[in-house]
This record gives C-alpha cells, structure tokens and sequence, in this order.
C-alpha cells in the first residue's frame, strides 16, 4: 500500500512547507510533492521550520505543473475552502480518507492537492480533481492555513487506516476489582457504618444502602483501590477502638 | 446546551494564546479559559495573532489554577501526548468529543485541559480530570504545538456535533441527466459510430455496445453535459456532411 501524496501547489512562504512537512509525519506521512514553489528549491526556511521532519522535504518531488505531478495517480483530491461551481464530489475530510484508504489498499496510487497560502487552488487545479474535500469549518470564521489543513487531512489519514481503539488501552493493563471484592468492600462500609448508625431514620436504610452499593459498582475501582478502601476503614474503626478505650 | 470550555493551562507564548483563540473559533467555540498565564493578562501578543478571533480572547477568563477553573464542570477532559501512569480511561479525540456531545445535550458541563507548550500539563493537573484525551501521532515523531492539539479537538466537536454530510452537499443542487436522457445519448452515440463503421469487427459488436452502454451510466452526467455531448456529436456529422459535398 503507498500512502498519499500531499501535493502542496504554488506554496510561497518556506515556512509553511516546513509546517506542513511537519503536519505530515506526525500522522506518518512522508510523500510531499511540490508545485512550482514560489521562492525556488530548495528552499532554506522550509528547512528551518522543518526541524525533525527534514526527510520528508529531502525526499519531496518538485514538479512544474499540477498536471505532471498527479501524472501517475489514480486519484486525487483537491482541498478548497469553500464548494465551487464546479460538478464534482464534495467529500468530507473522514469521508475523503475513507476512501483514499480503500483506494491504496486496492494498490491504487491517491494525491491530495493544497493551495497556495492567500488564494488557494485556482479552478484550472480543481478541475484536474476528481473529488473536492472540504473541511467543515465555521462559515463565520474560516482561517485554516496550509500547514492546518495539511494536519486535519493527515489526522483523517491516520485515523482512518491505523485501528485506534477507541478508549482505554492504558486500562487494558489495569487489575481493576472484580465484583465480588467490590461487594465486600461495600458489605465492609455497610457495616462500619451500620455500627456508627449512620443509617437512620428506619424508612429511609434501604435507599441509602442502595445508594451506596450503586455508587461503588459505578466506581470502577481497581484492587488496590478496594484494598486501601478497606485500609482506610479498618484504621478508622481502629482509632475509634482506641478512643473509647481512653 | 453549552459547548465545551478549552481551558489553557500555563500557556507561555501569548502568539499561541492567540492561535488557539483561531483555531477555537474556526470551529465555532468561542470559551475559552486561562490557568495562569506565564505573561499575564490581557496579552497583547495574543491579541495580534488572534485576529478576527479576538472576542474569544475578550470574553476568555481568567483563573488563577486548573481547580478553580474547572469547578463548575461535571466533566474534565486533560489532553497528553502519551499514556500516563494513572488509572485513567484514554480517550481518542472522537470518542472524547462525542462524549462531549452527548454529556452537554445532557445540560452537563465540560471542560478539555491543554497544558503549557514545552512541558504539556503535569500529573498534578491530569489528577483533577475525569480522563485523558491522547491525539494518536507517529510515535516516532509527536510535535503537535498547542494551537494545533486545539484544532484536532475543535475539529472533532464540530464533526460530532455537526451534521456532516459525508459527502456531496453540492451535488444536490446539480440537475443530473435522467436515465432517459441518458439512454438516448447512448442512441445518438451508437447511430452516429454505427453510421461512421465503428463498430467492427461484427463478433465484437455487442460487447462494444455494452461496453459503451455502461460507460454512459457511470459517468453521473449533468442534464448540461449531456446537451453537449448531443451538439458535440450533431457538429462533428455537419462538418463529416460539409465535408462529403466539397
């Protein structure tokens, strides 16, 4: 599977290919093509910005034209701001991703088009697309920059292909409590409590211990937890002893 | 319902204050908070850079610790770059905010941690929160600054609370060819390339036929597109007929 290119068209500021090679490989894409870079290449700002992510502009082809550097994908996407009257598909950038990921999969080759800084892709680029991506941003303020939009689609790339589970790994490794301690962590509360008399008045002892039962099931306790819990209680009581023996 | 409160722990750099302002409001959230700033506040760095997002900026509060300004939320999100020795549900950024999404249609309160630029938030914040959000970057290269962990977050608040349609909002307005119309450009092209000797040799008739049929259909042509295949087709037999008579 060959992953995406991230075709940057007429970028201008050296800077913004730096961030935007930086955008990528955090989501662990290194295929950056460039079109016709306004101040030449290479180009040293970009390397500056860069920093940690410079293979990724050493391995960057550099191409005169839109046309020549789409000329072997199967696929490309072009990223605008806003819909254009122009009859193509306007994916979503999930959606865009989704697709792009079936696609490689298949052994197809995808690119993904992002305009320059000011502007953005000129219709004459979009054309040359077979899908628009757009990115859902608040109509009343819409202020992405190319290095931004190149991490949005990167992220869906990402998320997209690698299978995140959707919570919890970390608790994967976590001995949480099984039912039966957090039952007797609970029978061990009742009565501590029971003997304080904290459960009054009569009509109302059923609620309350139903409460509490829930409470701790909802918890979520790990075994340690429950083991200090338990702690906790008996050296309370312990103190107590102690004060009535003074 | 109340949209999430991103609330910046210790920021540093009132330029990434403000950034994070932007990148806030091109979601369309507009709280946010500030734990301490390193520069104090107001910080005209920030307004520079906030641009347009300034009244994010002008109505942000300020507080003087991460207890104070979450004490009015049933629910804190802390966004770390890696997994923490804490018995903590991980979050991915979508199942975060669609949790988000479903606590504030409950009229619940919630609030996304982000800590300070070099160090991110320290185990004494991450404590006080709920769970833990983690961006799923390569591993072997995480540079997410602050105002960019703000737009991942932002933009998946807006892409689970927005209805999105995945794909293709433009193409709703389009008037596409009906399946007639359709039909008979597939007539007048058939006449026209029978009329001209193209389907040839004869045992490979039909298979041309259906091939060209199925094209047709796939395409997803416009009404207009069609009208201009027609006069395409209808000028090329007038100049083939002007061409006969000279």
């Amino acid at each position: 599977m060959i992953p995406p290119a991230f075709i940057l068209v007429r970028p201008q500021m050296g800077e913004n290919i730096g961030a935007a090679a930086r955008a990528m490989l955090n989501f662990g894409l290194e295929r950056m093509r460039i079109v016709d870079p306004r101040d030449g290449w290479p180009n040293p700002a970009a390397v500056a910005l860069a920093s940690g992510a410079g293979r990724v502009l050493d391995a960057a082809g550099v191409f005169p034209s839109v046309q020549t550097a789409i000329a072997d994908c199967d696929f490309v996407f072009a990223t605008t701001a806003r819909g254009r009257e122009l009859t193509k598909p306007v994916y979503s950038p999930e959606a865009a991703m989704a697709h792009a990921r079936a696609l490689t999969a298949a052994g197809k080759k995808v690119g993904v088009l992002f305009g320059p800084e000011r502007a953005g892709l000129e219709n004459d680029d979009v054309v040359q697309a077979n899908a628009i991506v757009t990115v859902p941003v608040n109509p009343d303020f819409a202020s992405l920059n190319l290095a931004q939009c190149v991490l949005l689609m990167g992220y869906e790339w990402r998320r997209q292909t690698e299978v995140v589970e959707a919570v919890v790994q970390e608790m994967a490794r976590t001995e949480f409590a099984s039912a039966l301690e957090v039952e007797k962590l609970g029978d061990h509360f009742e009565e501590r409590l029971a003997a304080a008399g904290f459960f009054f008045p009569e009509a109302k002892v059923d609620g309350m211990k139903a409460s509490l039962r829930n409470m701790w099931s909802r918890l979520g306790l790990t075994r340690a937890e429950v083991q200090t819990f338990h702690g906790m209680l008996r050296q309370i009581a312990f103190r107590l002893r102690q004060q009535d023996q003074e």
